[in-house]
Order: C-alpha cells, then sequence, then structure tokens
C-alpha cells in the first residue's frame, strides 16, 4: 500500500481551502505595505546552506544524493541573503520583499504540536535601513495579519540582543558564553524558570551568576517601568538597545497600534544566532503552549556575510501560517469549508445535457462557482453528492423546463425547491452569493 | 561567492508579480468550474515515485541521501494517485481537484527553451467520471485560461490513444511495440515527419509497416473529414475513439467553444504512457517552437495502480506555467512590474517622522498600497529611489503642510506636483488606482 513519509501532510480541499484562504489575505497586507514578492528554488548549494543556522542545523538539512552538493533549503532567509548578494544592484534599498514557500527539516521526531519535516513559511523583511520605523512597520504587519485573521487578545513579545548580551556580560559570563546562555534562556516559555536555572547549573555556569542573570530577566513590570529598571545599568550595549526599544514602541503607536499590545520582556532570546538588534514574537496568552505565531527580529551582519560587502542591515519576521492555523483550530475560528462551489447543475438525461451544459456555462459567466454532475445519474445520488461537498444550490433543467428557459433550483439547506426562469436563477444567486469570492 | 544551482532559478520581483497575477487568474478560473486545491509534500517514498512514469522517468529523480528511500516529486499525477488510493472515502466522486506546486526534474541540461530542473505545475484533474463531458470540461478550462490571459488564435490539437493503438495495430506493429512508436510519433513537432521516419527505421521496424502508419497519421483534413476518413476503418479501438471524440466536440460545443479552436491531430501522441483515451494540448501557431502550453488527457487506469481496488477513470490537463509566460513574454504581452505600490510617503525630517507614518497607515486603511521610506535622507534620493521601483506618486508632508493637514502630491509620470488636503489626497487616489488591485 502507498504511505507518505512521516512527518509530511497531505493537505486536502477542506484544509486547504482556509490555506489558500489567510494566505490572499496575508499576501493583501503584506502589497498594502509596498512589499514585492520573491521566489527561491527548494535545492541550494550545500556550501550556500551549511553553517548559517547554528550548531543544530547541519543535521537537519536534508541533503540529495547527487555529486553536486545539493540540499533543501531551511528557511527563506538564507535565500535571501543569497538573493542580496547575487541581485544587489537590481534591488533598490529599502528592498521590502515577501516570500511564501515551504521548507524542509529534517527532525528526528514531532516534539512538538505544529512541528513537521515540511511546511511553509511566509517571511516578511526589509533590507538595507538601519531605522526602528523598518522594526516599527514590520510588527505592525503581523498585527494586521492576526487582527484580519481575526484573532484577538496577542500580544508582542519585544526584546533587544543589545540588551541581553549587556546583561549577559555585567552578569559575569564570558563572551564566548553569551550564545550558549541565550539559547538556555529561550527555553523559558517551554520549560519554566527553574528548567532555565538547571539547564544553566548543568552547563556548568557558577550559580552567583546565575543569580545574577535571573535578577535582570525574571523582572515583570510595565514596559516603561521595565524600561526605566535596565536603563540604570551602566552598559552601552544595554542603552544602546533600550534607546531603540524605546523609539519602535513610539514609531508603532504613530502607526495606530497602542502599548497594550507590546510587551517588553526581557527573557524573550530567539533561538537563532544571527539577531544583532530588536527580537520580538506573537503570542496568545489564551493559548500559551501553542508557541509564536510569528518570530522575528533585525540581523544586521547575515547579508553581509553572504556579499562580502560590508554591512547590510535586515529586519524581518516570520509569519508561522501553521501555528495560527492550528490556533484558529483550537479557537473554533475556522470556517467549515469543503469546495468554493455554489451551484450544482444537475443532469436530467442524455438529451437533456446540452441544455445543463450551457446554463452551468451561463452562471460561471456570472462568476458563480459551478459545477455539473457529468452523467445522467439518478437525481438522490445527485443531491447525495451535492450534500457530501457542502454545495449550496442544485438546480434542474429537466423536459418541462427546458423549452421554456425555465430552471428547478433547490436550497440544499432548506429542502426548499422551486420553478423559476433560467435568468431569474442568475440573477437572485449573483445577490446571494458572497461577490467577495467572485 | 555564492551561487545558485544550474537550472534552478529565482524569481525576482519584476518575474513574481506577473506570475502571482497570472495564478491568480488561474486559480480563479478553477474554482469557477468547482474545482477544489490539494497540496502534497515535496518529499515522497521511492516507492511511491519509482517505475510509474515510463523509462526514462527513474533517473531524473532527485533522491535524498536518506535511508527511508525518498526522493522529491516529479510531476502532480502521482501524487495525484497516491491521494485518491489513501483518502478515498473522504473525497465523493467526481473529485475536481486543482494542485499548483513546484516539481523537480533532475533533467542532463537545459536543451529545450523553457525546460529547468524546478518548475511549478498547475493541474487540473477530475477523478470518477468516464463521461466525455469530463474531457470536454477540461478542454474549456484550458481554453478559458489562456483567453482570459490574452493569448489568441491557440489551437487545441485532440487525439485518442485508442485510436492510435487502433492504427499502430492495423499498420502491423505488435501489441509490444506500440508505446515504442508512439514515443516516437510523439516527436513529430520537434524532428518533422522524416525524424520520425528516421527514427523508427533506426528502431528496426519494417519500411512497409512505417509506411502504413505515416498513411494515417500525416492525413490533413478538417476535422469531420479526418474523422469520417478514420471511420472506414475497421478496428474496434479506432471506432471507440472516434465516436468518443466526436461527443467532447460537441460537448464543447454546448459549453459555447466552436470548432475553430479544436483541431483532430491523428499525429498528436503526447509522451507519457499512461493515457488510456483522449488526449490533447494546446499551442501557439505563431510560436512553433515553444511546445504545447497546456497538455493532459484521459488517463482511466493509473489511479487504480495504486488503490489497487479497480478502475478509477480520471480526465486533466497541465497549465503550464513557464511555457505560458515565456510565451506572454515573447509576445510583449506582459506588462512590467516593479512594485505594487502605488505611493511613496517621503520623509521630510526626523521631527516630521510621525505624521509620516500616521498618514502612511490612512493610505494603507484605505486599500492603497503605500510604502514609508524609513529614513530622513535627502528629498531627491527618495525621489530617486520611487523611480527606481516604479512607484507612481510621491507624498510629502512638509513643515508647512502638517498643520493644516495638507500634503505635496507628485506624479512621478509627469512631474506634476500639487499641494491639497490629505483627506483629498486619498480621495483622488482612491478613484485613480485599479481598485482591482486591493
Amino acid at each position: 500500500m502507498v504511505k507518505l513519509y512521516r512527518g509530511m501532510r497531505d493537505y486536502l480541499p477542506r484544509e486547504m481551502i482556509p490555506r489558500e484562504r489567510i494566505l490572499e489575505k496575508i499576501r493583501k497586507i503584506f502589497r498594502r505595505w509596498g512589499y514585492v514578492p520573491i521566489e527561491t528554488p527548494a535545492i541550494e548549494m550545500l556550501e550556500t546552506l551549511l553553517g548559517k543556522y547554528g550548531d543544530d542545523a547541519d543535521k537537519l538539512i536534508y541533503k540529495l544524493d547527487h555529486p553536486d552538493g545539493l540540499g533543501l533549503r531551511y528557511d527563506l532567509t538564507v535565500p535571501l541573503a543569497r538573493v542580496i548578494a547575487m541581485y544587489n544592484q537590481q534591488l533598490p534599498k529599502p528592498f521590502r520583499r515577501y516570500q511564501i514557500q515551504p521548507v524542509w527539516r529534517a527532525e528526528r521526531a514531532q516534539k512538538q504540536k505544529g512541528r513537521f519535516r515540511e511546511f511553509v513559511q511566509c517571511d516578511v523583511d526589509i533590507i538595507g535601513t538601519q531605522s526602528p520605523i523598518a522594526d516599527a512597520e514590520i510588527l505592525a504587519i503581523s498585527i494586521e495579519i492576526l487582527s484580519d485573521l481575526g484573532l484577538q487578545n496577542f500580544k508582542i513579545l519585544l526584546n533587544h540582543r543589545q540588551i541581553l548580551r549587556g546583561l549577559v556580560h555585567i552578569s559575569g559570563f564570558s563572551a564566548d558564553e553569551e550564545f550558549s546562555v541565550l539559547r538556555s534562556i529561550d527555553k523559558w516559555d517551554k520549560i519554566g524558570g527553574d528548567g532555565v536555572r538547571e539547564e544553566l547549573e548543568k552547563k556548568g555556569y557558577e550559580r552567583k551568576t546565575i543569580e545574577k542573570i535571573f535578577e535582570f530577566i525574571s523582572l515583570e513590570n510595565t514596559n516603561w517601568n521595565l524600561l526605566a529598571d535596565l536603563s540604570k545599568i551602566d552598559d552601552e550595549r544595554v542603552q544602546v538597545g533600550i534607546e531603540n526599544i524605546r523609539k519602535i514602541i513610539e514609531y508603532l503607536s504613530s502607526l495606530g497600534f497602542g502599548q497594550d499590545i507590546v510587551r517588553f520582556s526581557p527573557r524573550m532570546a530567539r533561538g537563532l544566532d544571527y539577531y544583532t538588534g530588536a527580537i520580538f514574537e506573537t503570542v496568545l496568552p489564551e493559548l500559551p503552549s501553542m508557541g509564536s505565531l510569528t518570530g522575528g527580529g533585525r540581523y544586521d551582519d547575515l547579508i553581509g556575510l553572504f556579499s562580502g560587502k560590508g554591512k547590510i542591515p535586515a529586519c524581518g519576521t516570520t509569519i508561522g501560517l501553521d501555528r495560527i492555523i492550528s490556533a484558529m483550530e483550537e479557537l473554533k475560528m475556522l470556517p467549515e469549508s469543503h469546495t468554493y462551489t455554489k451551484v450544482l447543475v444537475a443532469q436530467f438525461s442524455e438529451k437533456l445535457s446540452s441544455a445543463a451544459l450551457s446554463f452551468s456555462q451561463k452562471l460561471r459567466a456570472a462568476g458563480i462557482q459551478t459545477e455539473l454532475f457529468p452523467e445522467p445519474k439518478k437525481l438522490a445520488k445527485q443531491f447525495a453528492y451535492a450534500n457530501k461537498w457542502n454545495i449550496p444550490y442544485v438546480i434542474l433543467i429537466g423536459e418541462d423546463e427546458v423549452e421554456q428557459e425555465l430552471c428547478v433550483v433547490k436550497d440544499m439547506k432548506t429542502g426548499q425547491q422551486r420553478t423559476i426562469s433560467q435568468n431569474q436563477a442568475i440573477q437572485i444567486l449573483t445577490q446571494t452569493l458572497d461577490t467577495n469570492e467572485r
């Protein structure tokens, strides 16, 4: 028997239709902010992919059995960096790009809900500016997308790599230990504060140093109070980070997004090594186990690493399509969608098929999604088919109707059936059906 | 220096924007005919992929360096067959599905224009009915898509595997030789009739037998005359095929598509082995070297092969996105699109950034795609940026404007500049800009 490879998913229509609708909304918002699309191939040279993501990633990359040294992309950020390196002159800065494509990760098992070996990333990045307006814009886009999808009460967790590095430094860790400490702190949401403390102890750090960093990262307060507290710390990186965070919050407010939605969180660390400035993610307090719905930050060094032409600042976020869909499912926000079809034209008999064909085409010309049942089977079977796919209307043209250009319209929800003129049917249906979908 | 793997392509915004627009049109038409989307993973078990496509394909499949025996999909038809086998009960028949995803082929070199190692297929198939209405519907969809994209004068070449097999048989070839002969005939467009004759001779077939099949496949005449000629042949398969072709043409005409667009062609063979009934492709007589823009046919046995539950008839076509785009490019039908952005809001000074941010957001709220220049650089630089990305309008809010809620609107095409109220600007822009794109 044929089977699917573990960790991979098929999307049948009832999963795909909400996915398509959500992606169309996301794309519309990306475009409204002036972002333009790129796409890159699934297969990249291994030399492009390897060693850019940190320790664990290399073994997570699917490699091809091929002499040229090829692998499947692991995210959309490295392909973006390659694109900037290769076509820099053709892409005037600031370059605002979105990219919606699958990525592959050879995860050992499905540890966490919504974690798969193939999943679609929706990335939005702005390249070539250090202005905190860019960071605010990326956050505003994340907020607009989640709001537009009907999600409520989500929060943006905001932090800054310079602040974190400053705090790690003044707590007494060495520069070499920085990323290792950040990676432990990053697990706070999953394993809790005690878990982080334990992990740091296991890594062999001194208890005193650990307690010192905990003084900072376990702080809880309003944004301004937290920022005021930390601003007393005499460390240049912390100062720069705080000034940057203040600006981002201020610009976000000029864009119409109040502080209630943003939560400065000194212990939010993000896993990837390449961030250099603000980092952020959105979470749903109602679904704490879901993890972040979107996540990103500023990475001013990564792209220059590829192009070798100095610093090219960048900032962006991933919109976690699968997580968002899981969240909406759990919150019962996904409408049941079996089909886009609004009308099934039934077939009465072989002899009348020409009338059915031509009427179905008239409905389509009016913008109404219409299927024709391809065989003159028993009507009960054709009605059952419409019910199985949740098609709201069935239209019949029988012997009596064909000559007078009439038709029988059956509302499958109410069971009501009426005979009206074919033109009238088209008129009524165009008015009834959601014009947005045409 | 980073590089791209040979045979792979990056799509920058000016390629992606027309691609997105074309795909949106294609999707709209698929849905209007009642087709629903599915997606399947890029990675399939090798045992699913291998041996289903014919002789050459096995070496064209990209295999992963992985103990579980994995490969990248080669087309969207085998994944469809697997989906039907696995979820048959959840998909009431007829099941009309579309699928738009990339496929990968380890082609040795780029022999033909528009042939790449990764390319997007747009497949549309109807599963579970033998009615020739399904074949007609698939052809109608192909016609509507090409017409909707503005292509003209294209022709549908229509033939039938039963007719071909009958002709091969009565010409004196054995049943074993059938596919080999068909594969040679399939090359007619590329190597011409003489080339086909030569190839068949090289394969060792008798000259007499070859001449006999050429009597049939070199026939040129109107559809009805050709069909009438062939209908004199005393072979059941030929008879069944001709009756089927007649029906398809008749149903297509009930759907409003006249005969001028369909050309019955006894020498159009299609490469793949799995077709069992009607086969078809669309070609542009103006661009004979381009090959077919769409191609497909009926394949009543393939899906049953996977599910092992007897015959599940099916019929469908691939819409060749890359070929279509190449054709439209060559015919100068692709508009230059650099961006979706309609307005760049310039930044006057750090002090006025709040006004610029909030006005940019008002424009977006009105559905106008708007970018904000993230830094208060020299205006000449900001104008140059707008010109490079072909953004039609730049809006400025300077010291003089901010208090009276005015703004300066510059039309980048004419260079004209006028100061109006901010609300007026929104009103005028919403009216001017193409509302379809919002």
